[in-house]
């Protein structure tokens, strides 16, 4: 579940969304400023006290790579999934040592292994300053002006309060655009590895059992923060709870959804179904197949590009899924229902007809515009695939963005967000030059496809020459691979990236003014109407519907809560929960051939394990990829399971939480502890959680 | 899957097919005398020799109140499904001595329990008299005539057939009327029960499970036949293969589907889809309510109802199933591509088009009146639910249509099935009179209800009063459960019918013109244009295709092919198999609750059982209801396992058959062997069973 997030870092998941939904059911990820106290109450007979919130979300960590975790003991012991550790396992291994296939345990605190680039990030404060951002906008400003003004603001706002207090400080957009937030992290940096288990046991069942239920995955990893070199202290905790929550219990899940499409209209849901998934599905399967062919090149080529390939894949099933909401027609009904219903009540007040009236049509004529201006932004970019030429990329616009002004910069280059930039560029993980090279080709390649060979970037990149004689002759020649050599182009300043004859900057050099002009489109076509049109359209809902909505996911904290819970599966009933003799009917079902394949360990300790023990479990959370990792707490606050997927029925969860079938997947907490326990040997480890 | 049939034989399932298709793929329920030998030979490199086929179908026995099995020993040991013999071992049990739920072993022959009505079938010849009943129609005959000609030839042939060899001798209608087949079966009527487990065992998983996969049930039953009160000497037995067959194999089914409507005109299939399907639907949840009701009132109401509710939850299931499957509009576009295809050839040939051209808008008309006739069928009858009430109404049809010539006789009561019937009436088996009183009442207030008060039907039956006080007033003053009282019947004829003041038999005369009527309404306007139509579409696809199709399935023997596979499920694959593991995985999950519950021995003994043995496993087979019980053969003619089932994905098969998600489910043959050792201290059974 992890992957889409990934990718919306990189850029692609330009999918903007334009508003909120309101709770009915078991639905929403709840801000921690508004949670759903009225239904919890209703429904379960249970308020949370304002301690009860601050503990769970002081205990609750996100994984800026893209997912979500908690701390489990006092000593900075952090709980997150395998598959969010991935790409740490996979960057602290070599040729030699593959800690993804072996897994990790370091029996002692000297052996912790300290990960190359993973910053942790726990919410320490929330502050409203949406009046002090549209509080910038004047009359009579283009909706770039103020989208400008508002990014200044929020510019300004982070570094003020990062001058102040030190804390990662970012300014959120809710609602879309009606409301604006700041919030503070504390950041970790120091994070080591302490436990992994091998992935063919964290991800039993590979790609087809991904996103479906019942599941028998111990995907989880342990990991520890450090400050100033000694373990973190951590007085905000979860309590571990072996038992876990039986059937029909109250549950709650702390954690980061990444990004969800709920509030879009109806235009942009028509668009969505009929240009940007079809495309963007092809486009991933395309760049999937690349890779596959990569890895199939030896077992270290597989090796290397494990991660990718995971993410991918992951990706590509999501996104089916989602694909297939948008292709139900009971999903466009309910959504049309609920937009004239809203529609109506504008129309049927003066104000609120004349200040938010026209927020729908703005936004379908500039649906029009964002499958055209999506399609050049992906394409006439060398950074879509390649780690090496991204690298390239953000030094050439850092150099030149720096000099500026901080409120005039590109998002992502401001003041407050320089230390999480330089951290990813400077860091020490292995880059695999050959690897590189091919993700490279293929990404030109796909450029050369889809814009044809008289293209401006076309022109510009290859010159006439091939995408694999473009892409060997810029990585071959770069040194971008070595961190030093990327600490001093970044140290070099505008001159020193100028005067570099590194081929690869040469080419991102080359390829800045491309990457500037297609920004700007996007900005002045797409982004800033649907901000403006999003903030009209939170506003109408806010007025009729009060604050009982929760806006769509933005990859910041959120609070669900549901209910332990199987569901009608297959013309059958899926349990709320599975056991480790699953595990074993699975992979004997299907002859223990791979992916259904069990670890030599888990063959030859069989007998010791209870076969009863629960492994995995599902519940009715709303939940969505970020949520990787997040800890599933029952009403005492206790740790009862790691959330690490939702059914396949939950994939048009994107768009509709359907409270019938959309289950949440989690380890069991009483899984974990039997693991450590009799397949690891593990013990002191599993002590520290059950905090024996 | 029998209930469906059962529900045939009682003379609900009035849907006539038309037609028949042809094969692709692993599709078809082949007659013995037209084996798919060129698909096999092409799609498997295998192809049958007479003699396999002979032995085949030597082996192959059909239970005739709905179901399939096989011979598995030389000494007459017959294997079914649990949920075929379940009837039986209901009617052996008492109030004190339950063997439907406790399960049944004769640890010696001596302890082999007699079945009290149970008739099995050994198909011994099939001879093709098609020019022989369609030569009985001549020019200028109306549909109703050339229909009455042509079962008056059927008559004709069977009771030659019956003095001639003493076997009961059917005439079989296939492609809907294109072939006539007289197929001559040996009768065991003495069948004892030697093995069957708990029911909860042989039903795990209950309603929910049912028609899906994956599946943890021993459902099988092992019974003996008897001749001359010894053990029958059967030369013709299929070999046990403990091994099963593995992944990839391919398999074969020997068994007898009980109907099929793929053959039926795009006419027929609105209809079931717009009508038929929703009313019949709607009627079984009502009557399954009632006996849910009846249930309740306590365990013993619940023991004496529950084999009619285990049938009416599967029906209800699959009828579902099949529901759904008319409601895809996929279903329809192949179906409608088909037919014009057809239709097209049809129209392009002159002599096609005057012979044949007409069937389908006669099919269309004729489909008009079908649902209205249909409806008074079932409403103007005191037979749909009760025993008692449908013993009644037999005697008095018999008393009155054996006085007739033999080919003047109505269906069912020709000198050639009146041992039948007769075996059937003077049934030992117990019969519960306040479950009748019961059932009857349902039956009169649903016919009240669906036909209201002025019907004449309703005015005679009720005159005035209540529903319920007619049953209690018929059923408490009636005889009719004692077998002598019944049989004192049977042999007094027509005058001592007459003279009963039995108040059901009373209620039985009174009803008998309303029943002679509504039956030849069917017959004029929806039965001799159906047959009439099917005769010519037959015709005109063996004309354009050959021998290349099967027609649809008459509950009569057929041979399917297919290979043992998973299949995609719920966004993931199905494996081939399941294993005892998964047994305990589905119980544990579901917290040993009922229907996921297992028993005290299952329970007690899971320490002996070799988890890892394979317990259910699918094939690409072509079978539906009827086929319950059938053996999977592999290409050696061994034993590898009892079809019990299809999956969810199966229930469209009524229609069309799916090769990627198509599945027959069945209990693996080392499943039965490791139970009976060391689950049941059957050791004997399995030593009989294995040869040794």
């Amino acid at each position: 579940m992890k992957a889409r997030l990934c990718l919306a870092l990189a850029g692609l998941l330009l999918l903007t969304t334009a508003g909120a939904t309101f709770s009915v059911a078991d639905e929403g990820m709840w801000t921690f400023d508004n949670p759903p106290l009225k239904q919890l109450q209703e429904k379960y007979g249970f308020t949370p006290t304002k301690a009860w919130l601050d503990h769970v979300r002081l205990s609750s960590v996100r994984f800026n790579d893209g997912g979500s975790g908690s701390f489990v003991s006092p000593n900075g012991l952090t709980i997150t999934n395998h598959h969010v550790a991935f790409g740490q396992l996979q960057k602290l291994s070599t040729a030699g040592k593959d800690y993804v296939k072996d897994g990790f345990h370091a029996k002692t605190q000297a052996e912790e292994l300290k990960c190359p680039d993973l910053e942790l990030n726990v919410l320490l404060s929330m502050e409203n300053v949406t009046s002090q951002v549209q509080g910038t906008v004047k009359p009579g400003m283009t909706e770039k002006q103020a989208l400008d003004a508002r990014n200044a603001e929020k510019a300004k706002i982070q570094k003020e309060s990062l001058d102040k207090t030190g804390l990662r400080s970012d300014v959120v957009t809710l609602y879309a655009g009606g409301e604006y937030w700041l919030y503070r992290y504390k950041k970790y940096t120091d994070v080591r590895l302490v436990f992994a288990p091998e992935q063919q046991t964290a991800f039993f069942g590979g790609d087809p059992d991904n996103f479906t239920f019942p599941r028998y995955d111990l995907d989880f990893a342990l990991l520890r923060v450090y400050e100033n070199g000694r373990p973190g202290v951590t007085k905000d905790y979860l309590k571990w709870n072996t038992k876990g929550a039986p059937d029909g219990e109250l549950v709650f899940v702390s954690g980061n959804p990444g990004g969800t499409d709920r509030g879009q209209t109806i235009a942009q849901l028509e668009a969505a179904r009929d240009v940007i998934y079809p495309e963007r599905l092809a486009r991933f399967k395309r760049e999937l197949q690349a890779l596959r062919t990569y890895a199939a090149k030896g077992s270290e080529q597989a090796r290397q590009s494990a991660d990718e390939i995971f993410g991918l894949e992951n990706t590509v099933k999501a996104y089916t899924g989602e694909y297939n909401g948008l292709l139900d027609p009971k999903l466009f009904e309910k959504k049309k229902k609920a937009e004239s219903d809203l529609r109506a009540k504008v129309q049927g007040d003066p104000e609120w007809r004349r200040e938010y009236g026209s927020a729908w049509d703005a936004i379908a004529a500039a649906t029009k515009k964002e499958g055209e201006v999506t399609k050049l932004q992906q394409n006439r970019s060398i950074s879509t695939a390649s780690g090496m030429a991204r690298f390239a990329r953000q030094i050439v616009v850092y150099a030149a963005e720096v000099k500026k002004p901080d409120a005039q910069r590109l998002d992502g280059y401001h003041d407050s967000q320089l230390d999480e930039l330089k951290f990813y560029l400077l860091s020490p993980a292995p880059v695999y030059p050959e690897y590189e090279e091919a993700l490279l080709a293929w990404s030109l390649q796909e450029s050369l496809d889809q814009l044809g060979p008289n293209d401006p970037f076309i022109k510009a990149v290859l010159d006439g020459r091939k995408p694999a004689d473009v892409a060997a002759q810029v990585i071959r020649g770069s040194k971008m691979a070595d961190p030093a050599f990327r600490k001093s182009l970044v140290e070099g300043g505008e001159a020193g990236v100028a005067a570099s004859t590194d081929p690869l900057i040469a080419l991102a050099r080359k390829v800045d003014p491309f990457f500037r002009e297609t920004r700007k489109m996007y900005e002045e076509s797409v982004e800033s109407v649907f901000e403006s049109a999003g903030e009209k359209i939170a506003k109408a809902r806010f007025a009729i519907y009060g604050k009982s909505i929760y806006p769509d996911a933005t990859f910041t904290l959120r609070l669900t809560y549901g209910k332990v819970q199987g569901y009608p599966m297959n013309g059958t009933k899926a349990p709320s929960k599975t056991t480790f003799y699953g595990l074993y009917d699975r992979a004997a079902s299907f002859d223990y051939k791979a992916p259904f394949n069990l670890t030599q360990r888990f063959m030859q300790r069989k007998d010791r394990i209870d076969l009863s023990t629960p492994l995995d479990f599902v519940a009715s959370l709303d939940i969505i990829g970020g949520n990787s990792g997040s800890p599933v707490i029952n009403r005492n606050g206790d740790f009862v399971g790691i959330i690490f997927d939702g059914n396949i029925e939950s994939l048009t969860g994107n768009f509709d939480y359907i409270e019938d079938t959309n289950r949440a997947v989690a380890v069991h907490s009483a899984a974990i502890i039997e693991a450590l326990r009799k397949v690891y040997d593990a013990g002191s480890v599993a002590n520290e959680l059950e905090g024996k």
